[in-house]
Order: C-alpha cells, then sequence, then structure tokens
C-alpha cells in the first residue's frame, strides 16, 4: 500500500452535541486543537445546547446593566461571554465555540459527531438527528454507560452506530470535567475500530472522492465482531482520513494525554461497570475499612468487568484495555476514590441512611448512575442464570435491596 | 499420576526469620493457622527476635512490680506476655509463638521458613544459617525488595535459594502489617513455583521417604527458567507435600485472603518497583496535582515496571500477575496512597525539603526503601543503556538528584 495521498480539499467540521460539566470541557479541548490544525478541521465547533433561560447576579462579571434581572438565553450568554455560566461557570472559552440551541442546526454538515449528554436522552437525539446529519458522518460517545435490558446489553455507542447508520468509537478515562477545564493534567483512551474505507491513499482517493454517498459502500465489523447489516458510506476521498491520527489531533492537549485504541468494547464497559464497584468502594469505606480492604474490593471488581467482557462480548474484547488503559485501571482508581458514586455512597453509610434518601437530599433529586447501571446488570446476569460468576456486583444489588449489610461485604468476598 | 498418598507421619516444623512489626504480624497469622491445621504442621512457631533490652513502662498491663525498672530481654517479655511490646505493641499474640534469641537454633529441623527482615540484613543471615537448616527446607521471602548492582539484579527470593540450596517463594500484596495485626481484611500474593520432588503420591511416598537427605536429588528450575546449577533435596515422604494447599492452609485466615500463584518474578518486581512510583505519587500530591494526575503516574509507573519484567526475566515473566494479583495492582495502589514512601515524598515537596531531611526530621535517621531502589534500579538501566525506556523511573531518580523539578513531572511524560 502506497502512503501517498492527494491532498484533501474539504475540512472536517467537528460538532459537540451536549452542554453540560463534562460537554463543555470536551467541546473546549477540541475548539483549541480545531484551531490549531486548520489543516485538518473546520475552525468553528457548533455545541448542542439544551436552551434554558439564566438570570446573571449582579456580581457576575457578565452582568449586563442594560438587560438587568431579566433572564437570558443560555446560548446568547456563551456566546457572547464565551463562558458556560451555568454548567461550566468560571471557564474561559474559545470564541470558536458556538452554542447553538437547534439540534438539527448543529449537526448539518458535520463530519465528526461528539456525543457528550446524560446518556438516558441519547435514544431521543438519535431519533431527532437521524434524517439530518451527512450519510458518512463518524462518531464519538463520551458518554459511559451502557443499555441493559434482561434479554441484551447494549454499548452506547452501538446504539448510536446502529441507530444512525454510522460508525462510532467511545472515549472514556480516568476523567474529572473541572480539573481538565482547569488545565489539570490528566490521561484518557479513544478507542476507534477505523473503518477501511475512511483511510484515503491516493489510490482511493481518487475512487472516492464523492461528498453524496456515491462512493462504494462498505462493510464494517460491529463491536461484536460481526459484519454489520448496515453498509457504511465511507468519508469521502476529498477529506482527510478519518484515522487514529485525525481523532488524536483533535482530543490531545497539552494537559490531556490521549491513548488510541481499538477496543471499543473494553473502553466502553471498563467505563460503565465501574460504578458498581465505586458503590461498593463507598460503601466499604463509609464503613470504617481502611484502603487495603478497599483495594481489594477493586480488584475483584476489575475481575468480574473482564468476566463480564469475556462472557457477553468474547469475539472483541481485549483485556489488556482494562489492565494497560486509561479507561481501565485509572478510571476504576478515580472513579473509587474521588468521584460521585463513590462518594454519596460513602456518605450513605456513614450516615446511615439509604442512597435513595442521599438522593434526595443531597443531588436534589439526581440520580446516581451507579444503581441503575447495578439494577440493570444484575437483572441481566440473573436473567441469564450466570450470577454466581459476579459475586461482587451481586452484593451490591442486594446491599441496594436491604437483603445485605454492608459489613458483610469482606466475608461475602472472602472465599 | 494417582492421588492417592501414603499417610505422613511427620509435620512441617514452621519458623519465622523477623519479629518486627511485619514479622510479628505473619508470625502470629501463620500461628494461628498451625494451631488450627495439627494435621499440617507442628502447634509451636519459633521466631527468631534480635535481642534486645526493653523497660517497660510504668502503665504497661505487662509492668511488673518485682522487676521494676530493670531492662528486660524483649524475647523473654514475649513469651510470658505474648506482645511484642516493642515492635507491635497493644497485639495479643498466640501463645505458640516462641520468641527465640538465637538464630541457629531458631531454624533447626525446620522445614518451612518464612523470612521477615529489612533486607539489608539478608545475607548476613542466610550466612548464619546455611550449615544450620535441614537441606530440604523450603523459604518463603516476605521481604520486598531487589539486590541490584551496575551488573546484575537478583530477587530477594532468587538470593535466598542460591545461598541455602534451598527452593524460596515470595509473598507480597496491598498489605499494611498494623492493620492485619488488627484482623482488618486484606488479600496478599504468594507465589511459588512448587519443586516437583515436594509432591508425594503413594508412589514416591514410598521411593522419597527418607529425612535425611538421601533421596535423590531433584533438578529444579529458578526465577528465571533456567535450570539451577545446584540440585535440590526434595521433602522427604513422610511429610504432607509441600505445595500451594499446604501454603495456603499456613497463612490464609478470615482476614488474610491468600491467592497462590507461580510467578515469583512477578510477586517479587511489583512489591520492590512499586516503591520507585510511590515516590513519584508522592512528589505530584504534594504538588498539588489531584488524583487523576496521580493516577495516570500509577499507571505509567505500572507499564514501566511490567517493561522492566519483560526485558530482564523474559522467560518467566507471567503479565497477569501485575494486571490481577493484589501483590500487583493492588500493591501498588496502596503504596500510592496510604503507605510510607509516598506519604514521607509527599511530605518533603509540601515542605519544600529533601528527602534526606525527611528522613532526619521525621524516621530518626531511618532510610525510605524507594530512594535506595530508585538509586539501584536506575544505574542498572543506565549502565544496560536502556533508560530511556523508563521514563518515569528516571525522572524519579533526577529529582532525587535535584536535576528535574517536580513539576516537570507531567511535562515530561506527556508525549
Amino acid at each position: 500500500m502506497t502512503a501517498s495521498s492527494v491532498l484533501p480539499s474539504r475540512k472536517h467540521k467537528v460538532v459537540v452535541i451536549g452542554s453540560g460539566n463534562w460537554g463543555t470541557t470536551v467541546a473546549k479541548l477540541v475548539a483549541e486543537n480545531t484551531r490549531g490544525h486548520p489543516d485538518l478541521f473546520e475552525e468553528n465547533v457548533q455545541m448542542w445546547v439544551y436552551e434554558e433561560k439564566v438570570t446573571l447576579p449582579k456580581d457576575s462579571p457578565h452582568y449586563d446593566a442594560s438587560v438587568g434581572d431579566e433572564p437570558q438565553k443560555l446560548t446568547a450568554i456563551i456566546n457572547k461571554c464565551h463562558e458556560n455560566v451555568k454548567y461550566l461557570p468560571k471557564i474561559a472559552l474559545p470564541s470558536n465555540i458556538v452554542a447553538n440551541p437547534s439540534l438539527q442546526d448543529t449537526v448539518k454538515d458535520a463530519s465528526i459527531l461528539i456525543f457528550n449528554l446524560p446518556h438516558e436522552f441519547i435514544g431521543n437525539i438519535c431519533r431527532q438527528i437521524k434524517d439530518h446529519i451527512l450519510p458518512y458522518a463518524r462518531g464519538i460517545s463520551c458518554i459511559k454507560g451502557v443499555t441493559v435490558t434482561d434479554d441484551n446489553i447494549e454499548l452506547i455507542c452501538e446504539y448510536i452506530s446502529e441507530s444512525l447508520g454510522i460508525y462510532c468509537g467511545a472515549l472514556s478515562g480516568a476523567n474529572i470535567a473541572t480539573e481538565i477545564a482547569n488545565e489539570e493534567w490528566c490521561e484518557t483512551t479513544i478507542a476507534y475500530n477505523t473503518p477501511a474505507g475512511d483511510v484515503h491513499h491516493a489510490a482511493n482517493g481518487v475512487a472516492n472522492d464523492s461528498d453524496n454517498g456515491a462512493a462504494a459502500l462498505t462493510e464494517y465489523k460491529d463491536a461484536r465482531g460481526r459484519t454489520s447489516k448496515n453498509k457504511l458510506t465511507p468519508v469521502p476521498g476529498d477529506y482527510p482520513s478519518l484515522d487514529h491520527h485525525v481523532l488524536q489531533s483533535l482530543f490531545h492537549r497539552p494537559y490531556f494525554t490521549v491513548s488510541m485504541v481499538s477496543d471499543v468494547v473494553g473502553v466502553s464497559l471498563g467505563g460503565a461497570l465501574k460504578n458498581i464497584v465505586a458503590l461498593a468502594c463507598g460503601f466499604v469505606e463509609g464503613h470504617g475499612w481502611n484502603m487495603t480492604a478497599k483495594t481489594a474490593v477493586m480488584r475483584r471488581g476489575m475481575l468480574e468487568i473482564i468476566t463480564f467482557g469475556r462472557e457477553f462480548f468474547p469475539e472483541t474484547i481485549e483485556e489488556k484495555t482494562f489492565w494497560e488503559e486509561s479507561a481501565g485501571w485509572g478510571d476504576m482508581i478515580v472513579s473509587c476514590t474521588s468521584a460521585r458514586n463513590w462518594r454519596y455512597s460513602k456518605m450513605a453509610v456513614e450516615r446511615g441512611v439509604s442512597l435513595e434518601e442521599i438522593e434526595k437530599t443531597e443531588l436534589n433529586g439526581q440520580k446516581l448512575q451507579g444503581i441503575s447501571t447495578t439494577r440493570e446488570v444484575c437483572g441481566f446476569l440473573r436473567a441469564k442464570g450466570v450470577e454466581s460468576k459476579y459475586p461482587l456486583f451481586m452484593i451490591v444489588d442486594r446491599i441496594l435491596d436491604g437483603t445485605v449489610n454492608v459489613e458483610d461485604i469482606p466475608e461475602l468476598l472472602r472465599k
């Protein structure tokens, strides 16, 4: 294969769907990179914002006396002040982020769609954009989570792929949004199994120079290694190849080290299932056990995540993703020592109240993702009759049920 | 191979060489198990104590008015009060621990020698016991550390094996002695590559029933997979087989979960080299970086430890030991969040003083093991000309030299 390439005449248009704490942070770093790589990307990054009205307090640096206390549109504030005052306050955003309240307008002509919003919204979002995206658009899901019913488990990026008929990879790692927004150093992992037709060399650059989907559709392997029933429209040859190099250029920053892998399953499962383990660690620590016990729980949890991957994604799972990547052990450690599910499960045990109570009093009714993940995954494991292979997961489920006490965790795991 | 066995007529005699904080803790759990398994072990556990005189304060529950302030022998206090008042105070020891000030008398007739003392003493200890041990004795080293010169790297258990002409395995894990002494739950890993002749079935139980070394000497593979130049005297057939089952029975407690593996190299390297990473984590945290940055340093450190194992022990290294075992990621996490090297390197950066200064003011002149490990390992890597593969290790060395600043760590690792 010759590596000589035709000079691309077009650039990738990148958009971010979602503008919470994490969505805005990712938009920030991506917008810094589109500006830094004018050869690869259009400079402006559209960011879809669920429109709401915000009243700026008088002591805000963005307070405008001529507007006064009149509530303003969040998109208007972001585009004028370059700050997401509601979800990522006090962080200056690059001026090439364009907040857009229209989902359809945001995704129009975009070749790279970055999904970053609470996972319960993804179904609705995909339905709304399905007929408005480019046929050769590609996705990166920053959404941690899996969709589990008693019958089936589906990765978020699989769901996006299937419902939109495009290829979608996943980003996950030992990441805390506000720290990254403050440009404190950390690492992440992007899993992307580049579809063959998206890499352009001179030969197929010529053969594949259409932007209207006229290029030959290509088969691709889905996350489970199956040839997808949907064929894929290749990225046209007049764009830069959409491969690991381009994605790294889009996400890597001096404060955000990106490692590229192909194992979409490993990265997605690690990001979703670690929340079950984080709950367990919060329980154990809240009960007064020390770091060595908590570490033992983390180790057991990691082994169960890998058992899960081997059992339900045997064709494509790569164990080394869990061991070596930020999306594996890295994310596990951070989630079990500094993140949300751990913090509030610890608090629940320390105060002797239920997690539902904590959600009410501390989280203003917001839900802890680890709880639904535990419920769904354990229901699925019971339906499959394999729960005995997952003692830690099942213990967390039974603690949530109130049928097991936290102090029984080591006893149940000691075998 | 038939599994029927002759009924053993003898029992293993277990001794612990060393009586510090960790040595006494291990003696405690082992003595609990020899009492619980009278079929396998002699009940009494001799523990070698470096004799010293101790004065019990008046408020000690062991204070004896008839002795008054007269200093007493530590061995006498342990054997009378069943407490190591100097190195593991306030922990009741089983009465079948027998403190013994004579090294030669301690090891006499022992079939299982547990080594648990600061690693700088091991050379002298081996010289003193060499001519006094049973030819078929077996060792377990609880000593974390490696002996490194510019030319060579030697695991502690390799050194014991070679200098005594016996087989020696290793115990390491996410363990903090005082917590285990208090029976707080944690896990550990024992690596032991059982010599073939030590497992007794009916057939070789008959062929191998001598206790004087008359049984045929056997070859064995050393930690690097080489056939040892020394042959091994098999454990006689009238003892219980000395295998994973017996060792697990000797070390496992309800509060101390033991996992048995065969990878002596992995367990030993993990226990030794993680201290370099712990220093780096202390530096990073002392400088004010957050958990995500520290996790990134841990991940890089783990990858370098495995690279080291692959490079210098290619025949026998099993990577899964690092990923899956308490002696791998488990020990790494605990060492980088709650243990000594991490704590004091963090303190040094917070106070803006050198580690030497901290050793003086906080450790009463005691040495931090991570410092000598870093110095020796990095000298070895430079001598081999492979330092570029170990950026994190080398950064720690250069910080100790004062030629790199702590704030440069992420920059140096960001590539």
